[in-house]
């Protein structure tokens, strides 16, 4: 059944890049181009919600096809993201009214919002609103986040890109730790995820044996024991000779306080000196301290998240039908859903992947947590059950075309800008 | 002319790993196999020269064809590295016999010593003292380290991998920092380097044009002025919206104080908290403080060393070569020589590469810093002399073997000891 609304579509990004979000931008942009007497044009928000209630609106229409063909190997946002979080619709009315507003003047019908939780719950609010104001408009949210915590969807595009780098990087942090041991001896790997441990689990892929790194992982999801892990440490030290240790960034005390936080636990040194470089940092001055071994810290920041050199191939191919499968979705008049990634098969071995689509309310309002099952009963490595689900995600690798200099070539758009048509300024927050 | 001196060799590895060392090693010992008439037998040193010292040896020709054929694009150091630095011939002279000690009783006559200058400084005086000895030992050392601060070779082995993986990187995070400028306005990214700008430099190589990341680099030949930083750093928001900075973690200020440090002028921030987290969380503090912008830090730490997963293929094959080009030396009966890197053609188009021969005592005794050409005038980026230098370091892909799960397969030799022959402990310190 198809929708008899015709209009021009938009796009926009939200929250912290992820290497293949341009691949789901990219599979939304090709498939409504291919449908042009329903989507009378394509356009670009300009860094997020903001260039909506901004009027900063480009064509992607009038982008060169190569460009559009290049994001899906281009990493982080290239229509440009934002971290403007809209509240109820009572708190940020005039926003929600402003993007309708935006949409009515440029004739968009069909909003296409790439982004997490807080992003499906703008979507949906919008999407409300546009009824409420009895405006035809086709709402559709496309799953994106390394942090892999949206509920109703297996897993989010964007999860299987970084954890294949950082258990790649664990792989061969390790060998180096192997390597020195005998000076350097411990190595604390610091991974995103402030609440859910998805991301630092990730790197429990890379131990395929007893002496592989990592040897220890520490997720936000339980209480971190400073004694607890001196004494996880010193025995893996007594029976390996070394230690690489992966925790997540937002690693809370019993108490709930972060160990990386400046008023945390840890956070003075010997000296009395307050330590603000993270929970690496704060753990390595533990382990030296407590352990009396050389710790060394790694943490990847941005480059895990943007690492489209080691993309998983999986990975970005499910960005890109998950695009695709938003804009069929609203062909066949849906809205107010989200794409989900649903899993086919038992395990690793037979892993398949379909989409289905799920409420943006139950998005919005909900999370996926680590499973207990996927974290083994000291709460300090992954389980097996972890590695058949997130071992498939990581496949695959991705075609980064080289430049003659030998570096990768990434896209950056043109973004043509669309002519103001609401005839008034707007002031966000 | 060759040599006719015959015994086992040894194959030690020093210093901090690379993601080429192995391919060094697998150069050494796969030459050495194959010439089993000089080559009595071919041992590796466990953790370098600790491993000579501890007479802890082991048979690499009992080790699989294709573990050692894997040691090629297998990270760090799979022979064990150590950071044990021998003094002169009188204050350490203990060890240097007990060196010589071993090989004799191994009748090893053949030392392949891969390293650092240090290392090329103990390969010098082991060779002295056997000489004095009378005991007849050819030794070559062969050249490596990602600081790539070795005299007389054009380049060491090691540098162009980590060059490669750094400006990826970096090109990688700066399309993240354009997306989410409007709120995580500046990324600094911490590169290895204590007292050499090379690595940090080479992140330069990822801006094609004003836009790309990085916008600044400081390295640490240069005296770091904060004054002239967060003008940079300002001038750049103010043109761009965004600023992408690359250090090297050994950045001092006028008075050789280390910006890092915690007695340093940048080391407390508002609060006046030390930090330790490294100079990339300094500069973080005095950015957010004095600019007004947020802003990330990403450490890759020793990941930028040992990643194999995006190794310059130019790298590992000249890193290869030389450990051929330490054994034909030997074979041809010289001594006391490392191997160097000559490069030929006038640029990065035309570049090729031979090897040489430089005196140990020579490259023991020497540094190459980073030219002044190389850096623009204000001594915050890269120029085009430096790219045309580093360009050719950084292409090509390297093989990686992924297994069925989806990630690398990296060695670890089975490592079988030889019998210990000097009939005494060693004690080192």
């Amino acid at each position: 059944m198809a929708t008899d609304i015709k209009g021009r579509a938009i796009i926009a990004q939200s929250g912290g890049p992820t290497a293949v979000i341009n691949a789901s931008a990219c599979g939304v942009i090709q498939t409504a181009l291919a449908h042009p007497k329903t989507f009378t044009g394509v356009y670009g928000a300009h860094n997020g919600i903001l260039g909506v209630l901004r009027e900063e609106l480009f064509d992607l229409g009038s982008e060169r096809p190569e460009a559009i063909e290049a994001l899906r190997w281009t990493p982080a946002a290239a229509l440009g993201s934002c971290r403007y979080k809209l509240k109820s619709l009572e708190k940020d009315r005039a926003d929600y009214e402003r993007i309708v507003e935006v949409f009515k003047a440029h004739e968009i019908r069909f909003f296409f919002y790439a982004g997490g939780n807080d992003s499906m719950d703008t979507a949906d609010k919008v999407a409300r609103l546009a009824a409420d104001m009895k405006y035809d408009l086709i709402v559709v949210g496309v799953p994106k986040t390394v942090d892999n915590d949206l509920a109703e969807t297996d897993h989010c595009p964007g999860y299987g890109s970084v954890a294949k780098y950082l258990a790649t990087s664990v792989m061969e942090a390790g060998k180096d730790t192997e390597a020195l041991y005998t000076t350097d001896t411990c190595t604390i790997v610091e991974c995103m995820g402030r609440n859910a441990g998805w991301i630092a689990a990730s790197t429990g892929l890379a131990s395929r044996c007893e002496e592989d790194a990592p040897h220890l992982i520490y997720l936000p999801e339980f209480p971190f024991s400073v004694d607890r892990f001196v004494a996880d440490v010193k025995d893996c030290v007594k029976r390996l000779g070394l230690c690489v240790i992966a925790v997540g960034e937002g690693l809370q005390d019993a108490d709930g306080k972060p160990i990386a936080a400046a008023s945390g636990q840890f956070a003075k040194d010997a000296f009395g000196h307050v330590q603000l470089g993270g929970v690496a940092e704060s753990l390595r001055v533990v382990v030296e301290a407590e352990v009396g071994i050389k710790a060394r810290t790694n943490k990847a920041g941005t480059f895990q998240r943007a690492a489209m050199h080691w993309a998983s191939r999986t990975d970005s191919d499910e960005a890109y039908r998950v695009g695709q499968a938003a804009v069929e979705a609203a062909l066949a008049g849906t809205s107010r859903k989200m794409v989900t990634l649903v899993r086919q098969g038992s395990g690793a071995a037979d892993y398949g992947c379909t989409t289905g689509l799920a409420d943006l309310s139950v998005v919005a309002n909900g999370e996926k947590p680590l499973p207990r099952a996927f974290v083994n009963e000291a709460a300090n490595h992954v389980t097996d059950a972890f590695r058949e689900y997130a071992l498939p995600l990581v496949r695959g690798e991705t075609p980064v075309e080289l430049a003659p200099d030998g570096l990768p070539v990434f896209v950056r758009l043109r973004k043509q800008a669309v002519s103001q048509r609401t005839g008034r300024p707007y002031s966000t927050r």
